[in-house]
């Protein structure tokens, strides 16, 4: 995002404001805004606690959602409420790819793991996609300079759920600058080397595997090295798509070791890939970020 | 439910499990079972905690849920899960009316407050609803026997939201021998005397009004006198449904005046209707009927 339109935006707002919800001490916001980066409107939600609602600077939290879901699956289902409203915390919840609307029309595919509402976090280099699948430009500058003129942000962890959970931890690694803290729940690990992943980066990348390994968490993470204090991923140890060879959590505790970087894995027995075990531990995950915006 | 088919159940299940997925320290299943009052098929959540999975008796919480919702709003969207777990109690979320299927064939009616999916947990008298819309006799006999033979049940507090809210304090003080304990959020608390209530009974009684009256819970309360120790009662302040005069949250403070029946009736300044407002306080209700179980 260039000055001249980061400027636009904290002096003259581009979102429009779609709900407000009062929910614990605090209040749940949608709101909508033009992205350049992918060449349509966006949705995200905000959840703004009482004290970033009077003006204080508080820590956020930038979840990113994984394959299928949209901003509401986590908003509605995962109760990151309670906790974030008792810390002070910020959640902000962005849609997972740009969508077709009136407005714009914007390539599709059958499957659901790739294409609208598949959840890559990647700029896509091969048409059609490239016109608008630029997610980690869309996160990394357009969202992330737009929270950050428009909301009382003191500063910014970033997390994710599966498909999400691989963008948390790439986008954790590839920019760490930005972010003071990562976690991750049922991430896949490797999307380079899984099913799903395979699928969109040929789409989205062509042949050319350099990019492919550029938009891998655990290639990113092992050529990186150690980025923060620690790093928190919960995986449902009974989790269809980790039997299924979807996730690959062995491959993140390999990269972890070889980049140095602390790493606390927990298997959690009986847990499922669903928002029922997201609400389980996400508790924890909150109090992570607090933890690290503390020491930050 | 005569004794014979409450026998065959406890022998011989006719549940059918949909699904289970652990959440905290517990686990969350769907269940459908045939319905001799509804005619129909029909579906509920039941969440319980490891004690009542391993045998352990739990007190339980029995949810009856709004217009326009079925036993997905609450379970998805209000957050019981981990108080239940904390506590070891059960709550369950039955669906809020009979409803067509490829099986059977159930009147509707297109206004959303009126036939399938409205949550007036009454027996009609007038057809065509008679022949299926019989909610009361579902959820006090049918659906409880069903949970006490199957489930690992001490006692069993009822509560709702909106109507469901309405359907709670009438159930609750015309069968006070079925329940230890009373509690509601946002509840329309006159449905004769509001606007949803008095289309929906004219369809459902006609023009009986003294079945109005006994489907009224400010009347019953008034009618039957203190049956609880305490009913604790949550209400938005903000709610456009208080404003639009159809939960009148002042005949229920009159009408337990009436009965000397004690109600702690809180007022939450800036929380509207919503599941968001659901799970800011659902936490003091699970906690209200947990100890009011100990007690009984």
């Amino acid at each position: 995002m260039n000055n001249a339109y980061a400027h636009s935006l904290a002096t003259n707002s581009q979102m429009t404001q779609i709900s407000v919800n009062r929910c614990f001490d605090g209040e749940q916001h949608y709101y909508r805004h033009e992205s350049p980066a992918t060449k349509t409107s966006m949705t995200f939600s905000i959840y703004l606690p009482d004290e970033a609602l009077a003006g204080q600077r508080c820590p956020a939290i930038l979840y990113l959602s994984g394959l299928t879901c949209n901003a509401d699956n986590v908003t509605h289902k995962a109760h990151f409420q309670q906790k974030c409203s008792e810390l002070g915390m910020i959640f902000i919840a962005p849609d997972t790819s740009p969508r077709s609307s009136d407005d714009d029309e914007v390539p599709d595919d059958e499957r659901y793991f790739v294409g609208q509402g598949a959840s890559y976090y990647v700029d896509a280099t091969k048409a059609p996609w490239s016109e608008n699948f630029n997610m980690q430009s869309y996160i990394v500058d357009e969202l992330y300079d737009l929270l950050r003129s428009e909301f009382a942000i003191s500063s910014i962890g970033i997390m994710g759920h599966s498909m999400g959970g691989h963008g948390a931890l790439l986008l954790g690694f590839k920019f760490p600058s930005k972010f003071v803290s990562v976690s991750a729940l049922s991430p896949v690990c490797a999307a380079s080397e899984s099913d799903w992943g395979q699928a969109a980066y040929t789409e989205y990348f062509g042949d050319d595997k350099e990019l492919w390994t550029q938009a891998d968490a655990a290639h990113t993470i092992a050529r990186v090295g150690q980025q923060y204090a620690g790093v928190l991923v919960d995986q449902g140890a009974a989790d269809n798509f980790l039997a299924e060879g979807q996730l690959q959590t062995e491959k993140l505790q390999q990269a972890c070791d070889k980049a140095e970087q602390p790493l606390t894995l927990r298997y959690q027995a009986g847990h499922d890939h669903s928002y029922y075990f997201i609400q389980t531990v996400i508790n924890d995950h909150i109090w992570h970020h607090w933890r690290m915006a503390q020491l930050a």
